[in-house]
């Protein structure tokens, strides 16, 4: 891939929208606002990781907070190209390329907007390969790379930078902001050299989602082919198969947190899956045992569709798959599993692979 | 008054802390801060709002949150001068001199060391001839000025600039980060070209402060002669003599929010006068009726030694008297009014100044 161009965007929509494990904003908002910014300024030029200029700057735009908001309270439009420019500003050197911070169905279309408005290579690479609710939850983190500075803003024009003491600082620090602006904010954050870019991002990202959404996408496989394939391309695994029975959910804090209940299609068995939420799905029991954990990737998709399903669309009755893909090697260390294990979000369960739950009967 | 020495910042500390109505913070660890920073750097040159250059820029340097906090966590020396550079960096503009942006027993001397620390002249002035709680009661807002872009940081180094569409959303914004840093933080904001100074800031308060310190510092007037010429040189009124028998507050939102309740030393009498603050004294009620209210002046001074008393140093039994001065004339217009009067702070009383109050029988 060496343009973004309409087809990508819709492809890479619904594929970053899996990844994005639930979180990550709706695909649809974000999609087309990328569309519409290809459409006018023309198709982004994607750059591999290992086509970056290791001296030059390269930065992340994004949006920060709960997702569900964005559905009520649009974009202006501005705001994406404002925050970056402000960074920009603010660090007093031209920023030579924009990434994805996170794989989301928003979070992976504004670096696209960004790149095409301003005529800037995307990287093919983000700090995740997943989505997470908070902002230290990112690779560069795990690398000793700042947040800060960052930019942050809201659509009627409020700008904040943020330079922090750490990177847990930062994420208070923007998501009190967040909150304030009305629970959802455009930001720009962990500027990196090229030789960080390398170093510290989850590379093919970009890639990885074109190839999952194209497959979803498909119009000439079956279902079943698909979900194979998907499986074949993630290293996936296929957990469960049910029904949204109940959905428990608020907005507090900037997040939108819930637990979610799926029970087995066929009632007599008895099994169900919960799961939990922040903004993306951490936690899946099954009849109370863990069958994925955190950091590990737990992805929901419509049963028929395959499209991904995101925490502000569950509803009752809806009928899902559920999978898990492993996540990235740098997620599975210490300092990794410490940053965004279970029992950083107050699960007390050890992190396990979910590769390893599976041998144990996790899976479908 | 051309410098500003250790007996200058004596009287400054308490005359401010007077015009402070209760908020500002406590002049003790104000003024400590002051006197160590005039001893190491040298006393500090004052000009006049009339002597400033029209076309270089001025800032204030303050504190802003629950000045209770203050007590428990001290500042650490450096975030004084290191928020003020911080937004003179932003700015690209060497700023020329600071001021006060209130009156207050901290706010009035964190100037004098940014001033001293950096060698620069402290303008004789500040925004508000008094203290109030929110970042947009300043006669620079008055005036369409606006208060950003501002810097903020906390004692630990994180930092924020802040730049808003409206001054109202520089509060909300520098607020959300106040409480999120830990309730208190250091703040300068509202850059002011040295004409917008001379145009809209309050003139001479520095040395009205030092003129009312010094009265009631001096060891050869006695206590009514001292409380004569106080009400001499304020233009301001007697209201009460009293107990304060009751005083219920709270620190909510980065405030201290609360009431007091004070009743007359002849009991028999059955006079009370309540008075409810936000940091600073707003209103103040004899049996039921104002006597006076926000934006004119609600001063608690120490019976005996007419040391202005802060809202968080009330309690039950403290003998205290209570005096009102008019406000600056900037205050007493309709937007002055709907900007600091008493329905802003949420009391259904029509604004009427003190001193028609006064003639309708609110004085001892």
């Amino acid at each position: 891939m060496h343009k973004i161009d309409a087809e990508a965007i819709e492809n890479i929509a619904v594929g970053a929208a899996l990844l994005g494990t639930g979180g990550g904003g709706d695909p649809y908002i974000g999609k087309m606002m990328a569309l519409s910014a290809v459409n006018e300024y023309g198709p982004v030029r994607v750059i591999s990781p290992e086509e970056v200029d290791e001296e030059a700057v390269y930065t992340p735009a994004a949006s920060m907070g709960a997702p569900s908001i964005m559905i009520e309270k649009m974009p202006k439009g501005d705001e994406f190209v404002r925050v970056f420019q402000k960074l920009e500003k603010y660090l007093g050197k031209e920023i030579k390329g924009v990434f994805p911070i996170e794989a989301g169905g928003v979070n992976s279309m504004i670096p696209i907007i960004v790149a095409a408005q301003l005529n800037l290579p995307l990287v093919d690479c983000d700090g995740m390969g997943r989505a997470f609710p908070e902002l230290q939850m990112v690779t560069f983190h795990l690398n000793g790379i700042s947040s800060t500075p960052m930019a942050i803003t809201d659509e009627k024009g409020n700008i904040g930078i943020i330079e922090t003491i750490d990177n847990v600082w930062a994420e208070r620090l923007a998501r009190t902001a967040t909150v304030e602006m009305g629970a959802r904010a455009l930001i720009s954050n962990c500027p990196c050299t090229g030789k960080e870019v390398k170093q510290a991002s989850i590379h093919n990202v970009v890639s990885l989602s074109e190839n999952i959404g194209r497959i979803i996408r498909s119009k000439e496989l079956e279902t079943q082919e698909k979900f194979n394939q998907l499986l074949e391309i993630t290293g996936g695994f296929d957990l469960f198969n049910g029904k949204i029975t109940d959905v428990q959910r608020n907005i507090e804090a900037g997040f939108n947190r819930g637990k979610m209940v799926i029970e087995g299609l066929k009632n007599d068995t008895g099994e169900q899956v919960e799961i939990y939420f922040q903004n993306e799905n951490l936690i899946a029991l099954k009849n109370g045992e863990p069958i994925a954990l955190t950091p590990d990737l737990i992805c929901l998709v419509d049963q028929e569709t395959l499209a991904p399903v995101t925490t502000e669309s569950l509803k009752y009755g809806k009928r899902v798959r559920v999978l898990s893909l492993p996540s990235a090697s740098q997620w599975r260390t210490n300092i990794g599993i410490e940053t965004v294990g279970p029992r950083y979000f107050g699960y007390e369960y050890e992190y396990t692979p979910v590769e390893d739950l599976v041998k144990n009967g996790a899976c479908v």
